[in-house]
């Protein structure tokens, strides 16, 4: 089952070299996410392929431009092509006048219901569930108030060992080997140990989404043991009074808090205008965190089973 | 003195096939003036090497998310790069509750002041002009307020003959000869003919931007005689019918206009996403109007002198 990440834009806020400002794609055992949607998102979500139309819930992390200018656009597209499904927004508080504000003056009645959720300042909890995956928000800092997003398959069902399934169960007794259930009979006597038809259930696996953000450590007590950690990587350590300044994070800071989580991966971006090159902000974080990745465009980050 | 066109998108609603919408970089006698900024104006300005900082003056046609979604963006970007010069924007209402909504919850104070400057329903009047240029409205048929933009030159001086100039003149003598006076001396004798001395001035270069609108044909007595007209051809013949219920235009329709109007050019755009070749819509307005062009971005069209 699908857990990929495909990012659509990394950028600072400038779009400078052709770099587009932050969005990426989220496929959760086929449910899509759309986690920030910097200016032209639906234009890199038609360039690398990527349906919209299965997009419902969009996660914004705060509203500096650069996190959020292209959601009008993707809006009034889904309506023009006669979207029908909810879309859900979550966001801090002033996207809803935003978006009503600009669809008031383009006479505009979206052809389906936007729903808004509006984000606590500086709360962690989950604000999306469904039965496989839950969304829960990470407090940032930042000069406006943002968070970042945990992305978590919820426990899985034992899987039943088909090699070794007897004949004849009935559907209730298959689900109950996948709850961790015995097979018994109706007066309860047991027919078969779960453990004898049974594998262990697949790890749930789980993605975390940072930015922007000044350094905070307890970022990687929420996000302990996540299979991909992006974290913005503003800036390298020369530029860490410039981080400091700006609320961003450098991109040994970010290295930091990936070794602290003990994740699997770490993708780094929001990279800032004055790196042309992003070399140095890689080997930076691979001296601290070898799996460290910079979050190009078109790069599918991939969570295997 | 340059006089020049550049496409920076001439989508439809729909930014389909890489398209962009709807941006055009206007330059006169190195003024700069942006007309129309669809999502992403800002990346197709710097893709195109055009400079955005010495843009003063944007004037958006209405409020139609593919005409004005590109504007916050490059208004933070300019903020980024602390712009420091007085930013005017000409638009129907709205335009500056859209803006300062979006500032507001971003808290940003801009480097620079933004002038507003709003548009007459179906009002037509110069909105802009200085030495050189005069901008005035052409009142358009769309679903919601439209209005075109028509650039001038205003007519230029006579031009002074080096070859047949005599030694000794002053210089007020030389900028009455300019203004198409005589040399007098003090007694207001004449000395010199005007004639005898200048050549006709430069004839006065105008350029049209007609998007989006209905077919009607008094733009064509507004746009008399214009050098370039572009106009809107969102759909071809075979679609009139949907050009008539959607307010758009056909681009025998653009032709016509053209014709009627004796344009020295015409520039077709904001095709609809349903022509993925844009081929027919070019022959269409040719049937009618051979000097016709497809807007196809980076594309730059220029008014000799």
């Amino acid at each position: 089952m699908s857990f990929k990440i495909t990012i659509l834009g990394s950028s600072g806020a400038l779009p400078v070299y052709g770099r587009h400002p932050s969005a990426q794609l989220v496929e959760i055992q086929s449910r899509f996410f759309l986690v920030d949607c910097g200016e032209a998102a639906q234009m890199q979500l038609m360039r690398f392929g990527a349906s919209y139309h299965r997009i419902n819930h969009i996660f914004i992390s705060h509203l500096h431009g650069d996190h959020y200018l292209g959601l009008m656009g993707l809006i009034f597209t889904m309506h023009l092509q006669r979207r029908a499904a909810d879309l859900h927004l979550y966001s801090h508080r002033g996207l809803d006048e935003i978006i009503t504000t600009q669809l008031r003056y383009s006479r505009s009645a979206p052809s389906f219901r936007i729903v808004f959720h509006r984000l606590e300042k500086d709360a962690q909890g989950v604000i999306y569930e469904d039965d496989a995956v839950t969304v829960e928000t990470i407090p940032l800092v930042h000069k406006i108030r943002s968070s970042g997003f945990l992305f978590k398959e919820k426990p899985k069902p034992r899987r039943v060992d088909k090699t070794r399934l007897p004949e004849g169960l009935l559907i209730r007794q298959l689900a109950g080997l996948k709850r961790g259930e015995d097979v018994v009979d109706d007066a309860g006597a047991i027919l078969y140990r779960n453990a004898d038809l049974t594998l262990p259930p697949r790890r749930s696996r789980s993605y975390a989404y940072c930015s922007d953000t000044a350094y905070v450590e307890r970022i990687a007590d929420q996000v302990k043991g996540v299979d991909i950690l992006y974290h913005e990587a503003t800036f390298t350590l020369d530029d860490e009074a410039r981080a400091r300044e700006t609320l961003h994070s450098t991109a040994a800071q970010a290295a930091t808090i990936a070794r602290l989580a003990h994740a699997g991966k770490l993708v780094l971006g929001h990279f800032s205008a004055r790196y042309k090159e992003l070399e140095p902000i890689l080997e930076e974080a691979r001296s601290i965190f070898p799996e460290a990745h910079l979050a190009l465009e078109g790069v599918e980050f991939i969570i295997p089973e």
